[in-house]
């Protein structure tokens, strides 16, 4: 097809195509003519990915071209491109080397073993959590931190589904693709999905004490015990 | 203190105060000169909470001010300076009126009364549920929506320990404090702790295969049944 049917058919505007065409974030049509060249349905794929990476998983064109070069490259094995593609979506923080970072590693350390998880050390997203408890101890909330095992034990469960969904999925490109998607996609939706169930907690909580829907009064938020 | 203690025991450059300062998401000191101001701990503190949603969080300078501002309004009742907290966090994406989007708006409808949630009609939260499975169908890829329930069940556990552990701080500020620091804080665990279970996951689930370290080799995942 051309690219004016390629527009059509993915929804995304000729000017745009022709940018993801500059920026390798789409592979080159079939060349036809000396200006002219021909895409497939491959393409109009591509392009479904490239937008939901881009405008429901908010991530840039340089993050989402990464994304694409783990997704394409034949030569890594798959559970590595899985990791590749993971990492590409997930940009890591520094290291932390402070004593709140030392102590954050190990209580990650400790989960790691204590929940059996099979994790590589070079696994970036241990620096985000690593990062994440040592932010709330020098903030002053390590009460927060405390949800922890109830975090893993979620995502453990969550996890272990979503892994066999996109194996399922059966060919190499479909199942890292999958995989991109849920990871970026299922990151937004468990969010989203969180201040719902946090509104109807903090719904039933305070509501249950009188005077809540009173913006005037001091709620005494200690008498929930 | 002057500036440049605050500076010091902050650990945000003194530039960047005078920044925030401008920007409004620092309330200026109290004058004590023609060019000077004296900051107290609840500067130190606001600077604290400041960096954590931008450097941790990831939010704009003007998503943060947003967030300051509910966290400072007295004349709204906790729980909808929590709901405006929660919303200023969380960007919300338009609304969808395709047809996979009426689809994904009843699914979200039938879960919120499946589980008895008590969620407002305008919590934002509910278009981006509602754009993320409507973007799954039209990528083809509707079996990924299929790990709803299991992430609903998770968040409803997470979410009622957060809503009391984060009351339990019983001051209004702190309590408003705790809630815009553990959504995006805990968005970034939650979704960091992910990535680790997938790893795990597809380690056990992929390492089950015989061959499956080959680079080389078509990985049977259809197998995996």
């Amino acid at each position: 097809m051309r690219v004016a049917e390629l527009s059509r058919r993915s929804g995304v505007s000729v000017p745009s195509i022709k940018y993801y065409l500059r920026e390798g974030l789409l592979p080159a049509g079939e060349r036809t003519g000396p200006n002219q060249a021909s895409y497939g349905d491959e393409h109009v794929r591509r392009l479904g990915l490239v937008r939901a990476l881009i405008d429901v998983g908010g991530l840039s064109v340089a993050a989402t071209r990464d994304v694409l070069t783990a997704v394409d490259s034949p030569d890594v094995r798959l559970h590595d491109a899985l990791g590749a593609a993971q990492a590409g979506v997930t940009p890591a923080p520094e290291e932390r080397t402070d004593d709140a970072g030392v102590r954050a590693q190990r209580t990650l350390d400790d989960l790691v073993t204590r929940r059996g998880w099979r994790v590589s050390p070079d696994n970036p997203a241990r620096r985000t959590v690593v990062d994440v408890l040592a932010t709330y101890e020098s903030l002053g909330e390590p009460e927060l931190a405390a949800a922890i095992d109830l975090y893993a034990e979620a995502v453990e469960a969550i996890a272990a589904h979503e892994v066999a969904v996109v194996l399922a999925f059966g060919e190499r490109e479909r199942v890292l693709e999958g995989a991109v998607v849920g990871t970026v996609l299922g990151d937004t939706l468990l969010a989203a999905l969180r201040r719902l169930a946090q509104e109807d907690a903090s719904s039933r909580q305070l509501g249950a004490l009188p005077g809540w829907d009173d913006p005037a009064r001091e709620v005494p938020v200690r008498d929930l015990g």
